[in-house]
């Protein structure tokens, strides 16, 4: 199920950390990227640099990882649609998936394809910032759909659990989409919000002298190229939408009963209502030295939503003991 | 103008941090504390610790420090209100400004009083959680009055400047309080409701296991005692109604955006409001290396405006060359 040969397109932060990473795990890696910059780098990383995407296509790799950015994403696929040999399996790194998905379709590739997103990154970016590092305990969302194909299935997982040594879930694309619009894309734009609200404070040069360890934090993925960042949104717009329209009225909520009547009793529930994150929180350190290892088999048909349920439950993929017998560890369950 | 011996009330982890550091400065330094648990640690540490407020009160400090929690402010002062010698200073370190000196001149210790607050701090709370480097590099808003003694002011300052080491600004109360909302207590009610976002989605182990990087650092102000948070955003109830509404219109006015038409320009708008934070960020390690010292002569009247006006221009007091000559440095002017 571990494939031996895989092609990366895009030798980015991303890509290139990846493809560093899958070399150094004794994987044959071949890479494309739209720009020869990073091949002596890369070359000098054992990794073997294509002139051309078609060429990598025609290296018949057993998988093929698309790195490049999603805006890249038509074209990429265009150039791959009529050259990618159909033992070839497809897979990305998208931060979303419902759209790269109907991309893939659109292109006749829809039957290889298994999304993937790493939950890895930084602000930096380009191949200059790659390090097989940053996927250290990095988790995996892996999208399939009711027909997707099991040994395509096994052969992105192979890659995550075998050759990354990664954890991974697996889930439909618009609960991926909707999970990463919570934990990511909304949070981007308030964090641009918060920085909004200062520049626009007519006392912007004190609150800057005062601003401390909370306001770094909570503003620092503002800092990073907001282009990237609006594309981002963009790609996710409905459940970005969805999710700021929720956390405007939480906000207005709590301004109202700041200024007004029932003030106890709707500030005692605001700030309790996050106390299960707080607790598992608290005990995160402790779960993940000490939660136990759980063998499920999985069934020929419905596996996808076999899997999807144990992601339901907080429990991650950690490996494949055969190719039907997961090993999980509930790690994201929060009470 | 710098004290010699300083008393602190209250050693937890703002108050020890202080005693220790002004300890390790050459001061000499007398605390009370409301149980006697820190005291072995803090006699130990070089701290004379001592029975009773009235008892610190009676050593006659030539500033006396209040580092207890704000609840019990009006309690302290209480106390306080018959025993103070007249020649003691006082001064506190509470996040919030004008409530503090409301409280203060409601005990007829108005005369006496310059507020501050130093911006440091971390999750942790307690005598053992003291440490004097977190002072390092810290800046302290320094609030004054149009009546307020400059012989006191000077106090104060010398305790930040001259034995702590760190800089400071001066401003208004009603300035102070609207910045650190801005900076500080809204951003904390912005995490809790992420918090709470999440905590209410059905997806919300799967949403956990996705969080990354951008989650944990936007979230991680909201792990702290919510109780705490709540009492920090209470004291500051209408500067953080108002920039909640604020950042809430924000949102929504992204939500339309995506949803809507008009899309690309004003998203574009969103994305590049921001922009003089990222460039003043991207520059700061510079500017905290390079910025020039600027010597300003003080007025014996006016002498507050013109300690304000230097706030507003994102200059910083580093030290005290003269009574009447402030050093500054242009280190949090956003151009």
């Amino acid at each position: 199920m571990t494939p031996q040969r895989i092609g990366v397109v895009g030798l980015g932060l991303i890509g290139g950390s990846l493809a560093c990473r899958l070399h150094d795990a004794g994987c044959e890696v071949l890479a494309w990227n739209h720009t020869t910059r990073p091949y002596a780098g890369a070359e000098a990383r054992g990794i073997r640099c294509l002139p051309t995407i078609e060429a990598l296509a025609a290296a018949q790799p057993d998988l093929l990882v698309l790195c490049n950015p999603l805006k890249a994403m038509p074209e990429t696929l265009a150039a791959l649609a009529g050259v990618l040999d159909e033992r070839t399996t497809l897979t990305d790194v998208g931060s979303v998936k419902g759209m790269v998905r109907d991309q893939v379709e659109a292109a006749g590739l829809g039957e290889r394809y298994i999304g993937a997103h790493p939950m890895a990154g930084n602000e930096r970016s380009g191949w200059s910032a790659a390090d097989p590092a940053l996927y250290d305990d990095a988790l995996w969302a892996v999208t399939v759909r009711g027909d997707s194909d099991y040994r395509r299935f096994l052969s992105v997982a192979g890659m995550i659990t075998g050759l990354c040594g990664n954890r991974m879930i697996v889930v439909d694309d618009r609960t991926h989409d909707r999970a990463a619009a919570l934990i990511s894309h909304m949070p981007h734009v308030v964090a641009t919000a918060l920085v909004n609200e200062l520049v626009t404070d007519p006392e912007r040069d004190i609150a800057t002298a005062l601003a401390a360890g909370s306001w770094r934090d909570m503003t620092r993925v503002a800092l990073t190229d907001p282009d990237r960042t609006r594309a981002m949104v963009e790609e996710d717009d409905a459940n970005v939408s969805r999710l700021l329209r929720d956390v405007s009225s939480r906000l207005l909520a709590v301004a109202d009963a700041l200024d007004g009547a029932g003030r106890d009793a709707a500030l005692a529930r605001f700030f309790a209502e996050g106390d299960p994150f707080r607790t598992f929180k608290t005990a995160q350190t402790d779960i993940l030295a000490h939660a136990p290892e759980r063998i499920v088999e999985l069934p020929e048909h419905g596996w996808q939503t076999a899997l999807t349920d144990l992601a339901r439950r907080g429990e991650h993929i950690v490996r494949f003991d055969t190719p039907r017998t997961v090993v999980v560890r509930e790690l994201s369950h929060i009470g």
